[in-house]
């Protein structure tokens, strides 16, 4: 049987990542035996029928007998896909197929892309909320802020499973993971520690927030968007820009980006706009900076090691690499193993606290954070967030024993 | 990596059908390696951003390089689930599943359950629009009757990509397989048979739809519902019921089943309701029954084989099984190879002959259909689907080679 015909430009057939992307990414298999009448009685009528009998006397039997509690939507509307902006819901497929398969080869978390054909905000609660039976969990993901913040807000009190906005959470997992780590490597307390975030998009949003549950003091952080420090009496800010300010910037700095970086030790930037190395120049000496954005860094890496003793970047050709692919396979696999009904603040801390603490033995300015691909992570990450949610009251099933035979077998057709 | 974590009734999980269903029948696997940094760099960002750009300035090209085109959404609200009735969608999961898998199995499509939380026509709409961009097609599954007739024309007017409602068209295309090798094995034509079908849910309406579509004199047809024949002096008919009785049993006949069934030729059982023997022995001799109510037939086989010379049935322990697995994986591989954009008459007709055709050398009246296993189905629909499609301009791109060389490489991870 064929799979399905295409037809290839003939250019973008010898380029290495069109040729990889050909029909897709992902595919969906079976895992029992089809190959015989019995099979069919089996898995398909007359036997599904008792199983349906059964889940609809018992609607908990479905997390036992359907994949449904193993399978997250991966939903977007397109409006904020990497760094391209609102390229709409057949553009961003690429990134989600992406995201569906690294969940599957890093947390076993069967997913599905899901880009939606509406930017509209209730538009998209209510198609979220139509299809999440079918799943034990929603990714959000490159959903443009600050519409991010509601739907996840109303998406999550009105669903009974969870609901995590990667570009928030994801991303301020893995930043705290690494402040931390390099906060250890210096010696420095969190407390301590003074710190900018530049941009109050998704990220730098929930970055803040995240750092402050951590220990962080939030009068000593500033933020910043593109028209410079958040403060009080601004009187353009958005609902959630007005909390930061009044969460942040206790002493009430004003200012550009280079008035906040008087002085700071820590410049986190999710702004995707360029920081000039005046302004760099203003840090405490030693300090730390996290130039996230990508393709390009806030700051030349080498730039930010003239005035930063340890230095990271969204990117792969550098060290330190901040990615969410640490975050978010184990975040689900252990939000999914306890059925926990939201993620928690102290889960999201717990999942940093373990990405941290794989590579806490051999720690070294140039190695603050696992590799993406370091095996150890996930399941490290998974075991923490599951215990979190135990401790918070959100899990509805025990931790699984770490076993093999947890895996599952394979097919036998 | 633990898969997930699960907890089995001791009693449910000796179950050969339970122990088979438990953490589902199916999974998402990556077809593209990701065991190294430069397999995510080619997969994931940076790379996968050049061909989202791509999209975004040539959409055709997402057929190309994602999923999309050889994905379906199986979507059903669980309002008519089997026999069973409106369990709703977390109990109507096992057979989604069950469905996803065979259009795996036997055409090659991707396919993923979409249990939606709403029963609401509108809703439903809203909720498969918002979701269409990531699939090549929709398969509506068991919502019931009258509402599932509104939802298909709305969602196949509104979409550029095909909806089918299976429990409608896949019945009915088995079915006029079936009849035309029935009527081929006793030498009548289809023009002359006198049809009594029961039933006028899903299945109903669109056999007598389909048969008339392929020859079959409308003015010899008639249809009853739970109250009887449907004929245009009656008071209490829904629009679509209306419709058939202006195009069926011109002859205006009035009564039950058994006044429906005096002469008649050919009985279509798909109503789930028992049909007295007396009744059956009104039929013209030596006819066509076919009993299709799961699990039990309307007639029982003994009891049929009594009255007519050709008996089938929906089960798999008696000859002539009409199961649905016969067209839809086909019809779908054969409709998302040419990327058409709507299932037109002819297609559901030419599948119906391409069904019926693969067992015409060797036609016997325990033997009227191909068993659901045979591997010369699908591809045989599929072509003849593709052609149909060309033949009515709703193809988008030309029929594939049949050639082996469509088939999907292993994954090389």
């Amino acid at each position: 049987m064929s799979y399905f015909s295409f037809e290839l430009d003939p250019a973008l057939a010898a380029d290495p990542v069109f040729d990889l992307h050909k029909r897709g990414k992902m595919e969906i298999n079976a895992t029992v035996p089809l190959a015989s009448r019995d099979h069919l009685s089996l898995a398909y009528t007359p036997g599904v029928a008792r199983v349906c009998e059964a889940i609809a006397d018992d609607e908990a039997l479905a997390d036992d007998y359907t994949w449904t509690a193993n399978t997250v939507a991966v939903v977007t509307d397109g409006s904020a896909v990497l760094g391209l902006g609102n390229i709409g819901p057949k553009a961003a497929m690429p990134v989600m197929e992406g995201k569906a398969i690294l969940f599957k080869q890093f947390g076993g978390v069967d997913s599905i892309p899901i880009c939606l054909g509406t930017q509209d905000v209730e538009g998209i609660i209510a198609a979220v909320k139509a299809i999440a039976p079918s799943f034990g969990g929603i990714n959000l993901e490159d959903i443009s802020a600050p519409r991010c913040f509601e739907i996840e807000r109303r998406l999550d009190a009105e669903l009974d499973i969870p609901v995590f906005h990667d570009d928030q959470h994801g991303t301020a997992v893995v930043t705290l993971a690494a402040l931390r780590n390099a906060a250890k490597l210096l010696g420095r307390r969190f407390a301590d520690l003074r710190i900018v975030i530049s941009g109050a998009g998704a990220a730098g949003v929930a970055i803040t927030q995240t750092l402050i549950a951590a220990g962080v003091e939030g009068a000593n952080v500033i933020v910043c968007d593109s028209r410079g420090i958040i403060h009080t009496e601004r009187g353009d800010l958005t609902s959630v820009k007005a909390e930061l300010a009044a969460t942040t910037n206790l002493s009430g700095r004003t200012g550009g980006i280079a008035e906040a970086l008087i002085g700071a030790d820590v410049l986190i930037g999710v702004s995707g706009g360029a920081i000039a190395e005046s302004a760099i120049a203003g840090m405490a000496p030693g300090g730390i900076i996290f130039a996230l954005a990508n393709p390009t860094p806030e700051v030349a890496p080498e730039v930010a090691h003239k005035y930063a003793a340890i230095v990271a970047t969204g990117r792969s050709d550098f060290p330190n690499q901040i990615n969410n692919v640490l975050a978010f396979p184990g975040i689900f696999r252990g939000t999914l193993d306890v059925r926990a009904s939201t993620i928690t603040a102290r889960m999201k801390v717990a999942a940093a606290e373990a990405i941290a603490d794989v590579v806490s033995d051999d720690l070294r300015p140039d190695a603050i954070v696992p590799s993406p691909l370091d095996p150890r992570v996930a399941p490290a990450v998974a075991a923490a967030v599951a215990a979190a949610a135990e401790a918070d009251g959100v899990a509805r099933r025990s931790a699984p024993e770490p076993a093999s035979s947890q895996t599952r077998p394979a097919v036998t057709s």
